[in-house]
């Protein structure tokens, strides 16, 4: 796991720590709970649920999850796989966030069961300067990587009328006067999109 | 509207204020991304998002979302319908959110687009006190209340075992010696349900 991603997982942890996790309900709608992002090491994130929640239902069926969770104008999502390792790491999550024991207090916690998100792609998001945002991506496991922001395509025809509409000025004129979107910066608003006059500016489907 | 339900959309709106909402992406898997929940009335909640997003277009496509912001030991859910409303609203939005003006400076804002959600239910979480959690619900618009918690049915036998393993101790005796579970303390967990001899505790589904 690159240096990069611990930082990442450890502030979803350890700073942002209660965050929001969505599944499908039984109609295949999106559904969402606050839930506390427990542990996390370099096989991935750690959170637990109790056997009786419709949540721990879709966990099992769907075995996948996205998250978002935000603190102090820092935000991180991180959308992959997820599998059942029981009781593993129950006592570790109990002793490092020793509040969860007076919520199950006893042998209460037994109805709680750890998930592992152990593969998958996230986003890091710091709007601390909202005029000039910063973004980053990064891997958990075996996923691939995924291009987000829009990009600029060899039909690029120079006209710069894409650097004047964007709200971050993040675009340039780069190599044979052709625009350059500075994608850690990007806000993938579209507005460049929109008034480009050759559809030179496109955003990859995630 | 409810003055209980005005309550939970201010705690929304003004004190969370910073959200995470799901929608689905292509593969029909839940996507999320941390949001400004900018303003609420009594017909509903209000957000913003730019034209060139994906969550615009599934926005557009699904017109419904869930979404849950948490601060302070206390957490919010919403699920229910939206609609595009352009840009109604949008100068009222910028004035009461002063820091969205340094995000989209001068005319860049044009590109933002003003969603309502009109119609849902929710969810309100205090757990200040993690020895006894507070529960609520309120509905928006015409959506109609959904029981959530764990319930007693006329089949209870009275042998209290229920009682004895319930971690927030919200189950007693109520009348003719049938247990009953104050669904405002109830965790969800399950437990009482796995213990019971006659299978007379059941969760509504959503």
């Amino acid at each position: 796991m690159e240096m990069e991603t611990v930082k990442y997982l450890q502030i979803l942890t350890e700073e942002i720590h209660s965050v929001v996790v969505a599944t499908l309900n039984e109609e295949g709608r999106p559904e969402t709970r606050v839930i506390d992002m427990m542990l996390y090491d370099e096989q991935g994130l750690y959170f637990l649920t109790a056997r009786g929640k419709s949540f721990y239902r879709q966990l099992m069926q769907q075995g996948y999850v996205s998250l978002s969770g935000t603190k102090a104008k820092r935000a991180v999502r991180v959308d992959g796989k997820v599998r059942n390792i029981g009781h593993k790491k129950l006592a570790e999550i109990f002793a490092h966030n020793p509040y969860m024991g007076k919520i199950y207090p006893g042998d209460t916690c037994e109805v709680l069961e750890v998930f592992q998100l152990y593969e998958g792609t996230g986003e890091f998001f710091d709007i601390s300067n909202p005029a000039h945002i910063k973004r980053g991506s990064f891997v958990i496991g075996k996923a691939a990587e995924v291009a987000t922001g829009y990009q600029v395509s060899k039909a690029c025809v120079g006209c710069r009328r894409c650097l004047s509409v964007c709200p971050q000025a993040c675009i340039t004129m780069g190599e044979n006067d052709c625009a350059h979107i500075e994608d850690s910066h990007c806000l993938s608003c579209g507005r460049c999109a929109e008034v480009c006059p050759v559809q030179a500016i496109h955003r990859p489907e995630r």
